[in-house]
């Protein structure tokens, strides 16, 4: 067996699950902190297993400039590099060529490219992304594909789509199984729900052990996401996890688990982490604000983060304002924490089957602004 | 009682002891890092203390300046604020004064300045110097002095050490004794024999908790600070502590010890630790080096910190080119626990009366160059 997969709960249309893999469990609905450059910024690996993450995401375009995938297999994988023993996804660098490599040159059969960090020529193709994410361990490999720009038109979607589907025919082959390691095929069709269904259909005859939807997060709007979900899950195997890829704020995550999706990866809480933004449930505020100076309270209480049981929020407001960087890796623990006790909590409704109340509550205590604490 | 101090074995001029305090023990020699703005910089608390670190050196001038001595006060002194329950040694703030700050104007009652943050105008006296560090909560108080610049002729050195000794009486009326508290004297005296043992006795008169050597490690040499260190120690209490400001290298340590100095603060293992500066029993080595990029070796074999036990050289190489956070924090928590182990080896051979042939297989152990790992 690949990768085993069990819904333990349903609860309309969303479920909890457990993803069982060659380096441990995963519950599911799950947020994955990513850890970009092999390491999750900011923060130990031991700091990252203290939040109740059970995975982390690498991203291969990085990987493969710096400091190379061979290398990384040489030093025996990236598990033991950054020293994670836990799962690990990593993403197939197609989305990150197209966002920070300069030079692009898409091709039928790959995209050619110059590395954002000393400007040197790389290739990557179905084939080479499915080989490196092989070098690296990823427990979770991703399909090589095109994550199509939005807006696009009809046909700029189903082009750009049925190149993605053959790539992922093509990443299937490459892909070696192990026990225990799989690999996830990506949906697009942009959102038109008639080319999302066609790739959903693509993606099942060729068969993975799991499905992400990309191409969404992208600028089309909370709204277009949640319709592109409703009308793209029913076309996914029910018995497989699924995966939205680069998303997202908690409200996301609420409406994207309400409607089916097992799995998550977003920069939000760890890219909030280094520029003081914290998460908290009343919604969001900025630690750098001069009413913070002086305020004696812990960031959240009931938080379990050392930011928070450690510290007050005007130690944190310190931090920032002196420029240190503890500030960055306790607000990066603190939010990775709220994201993991997030997701933990809609575990628990789903498994009590009261996830819409539980929906509900977060969103109540969340003040109109979500700027400001309560 | 103020703060007790017992001397448990001696080596020739080298002694091991334990100094009791209101926050707890501190083993001697002793290494404190630096802590100044309310954090040793890239550690969170808890690794601080996983190195082993008995107490931190917290900056007077950075406090006051920002987040302000009042303000750490009102939330429940530096302690706390940051964290460390364990001792805290403070400086005077007359150090950085007048190396940091702007438009400094020195009179015989203080010294007038400007912020280097935000240009506002502030006034440090040996009574107001004195009070902030009460407000700090620090568990041992400096004296506020002046350091003699280096070089300095005959007479600049005994004006600014009369001054200093003035000053020093000031601030020990001002000083609030409590248990477990203490306050240190801070013997001036440039490189002269003559004025360090007049300093020395001055202090004697007015009796501290423990003694400090201040004005060396400014320029003068090695060979020069360990002269000074001959003609001074001599003239300080045998019962009470002796702390050489602002030591140093390993090498600087090994020979202060044996001059028979309890404590030490440096900003070497932490800044060093920044800058990819690694140190090792063989001596230092940058880790940016290219020939670190495929060294699957530890750091440090033996060496129980988290860069050595669970992450390879060329991870550490990796995330100092790729200028991640965790680069500074892995390497400056390795270098800190680098230089505990080195004062637990001290005491050590203090106590087995073998401090002589330790030095020397230390000292064997490095390079000529002290560049490059074994």
């Amino acid at each position: 067996m690949t990768l085993s997969f069990a819904v333990q709960a349903r609860d309309g249309a969303a479920r909890r699950g457990v993803l069982q893999t060659a380096h441990g469990p995963i519950d599911t609905p799950v947020f994955m902190p990513v850890g970009t450059a092999g390491t999750v910024k900011a923060m130990t690996a031991d700091a990252v297993r203290a939040t109740g993450a059970q995975i982390v995401l690498g991203n291969t375009y990085h990987l493969m400039l710096r400091p190379g995938a061979e290398r990384i297999a040489r030093l025996g994988g990236l598990h033991r590099f950054m020293d994670w023993p836990g799962p690990i996804l990593t993403d197939s660098g197609g989305f990150q060529v197209m966002s920070l490599a300069q030079l692009r040159k898409l091709d039928a059969d790959g995209v050619t490219f110059q590395s954002h960090i000393d400007g040197s020529k790389h290739r990557l193709t179905p084939e080479r992304s499915t080989e490196i994410q092989h070098l690296l361990d990823a427990t979770i490999t991703m399909a090589f594909d095109e994550c199509t720009p939005f807006p696009a038109t009809p046909d700029q979607a189903r082009d750009s789509m049925e190149l993605s589907m053959r790539w992922a025919r093509r990443s299937r082959d490459a892909f070696v199984p192990r026990d225990g390691y799989g690999q996830f095929g990506i949906v697009q069709g942009s959102t038109y729900p008639d080319l999302r269904a066609r790739s959903a259909a693509a993606l099942r005859d060729i068969g993975f052990e799991g499905y992400a939807i990309g191409g969404l997060a992208v600028g089309e709007g909370q709204q277009a996401m949640f319709d592109t979900l409703d009308v793209t899950v029913p076309h996914l195997p029910a018995d497989r996890p699924r995966y939205l890829m680069g998303v997202g704020t908690p409200d996301d995550i609420l409406g994207a688990v309400a409607r089916g999706i097992d799995m998550f990866d977003c920069v939000i809480p760890t890219r909030a982490g280094r520029t003081a933004r914290a998460y908290v449930p009343s919604g969001t505020f900025n630690l750098r604000n001069a009413r913070f100076a002086d305020d004696a309270a812990p960031l959240e209480a009931g938080c379990p983060c050392p930011a928070c049981t450690r510290h007050s929020r005007a130690y944190l407001h310190h931090l920032f304002k002196a420029e240190e960087m503890l500030g960055p890796t306790l607000l990066t623990w603190h939010n990775i924490t709220y994201f993991q006790r997030l997701m933990a909590g809609l575990r628990a409704a789903i498994s009590a089957g009261g996830l819409d109340a539980h929906i509900s509550r977060l969103r109540a205590g969340w003040t109109t602004a979500r700027e400001e604490p309560a």
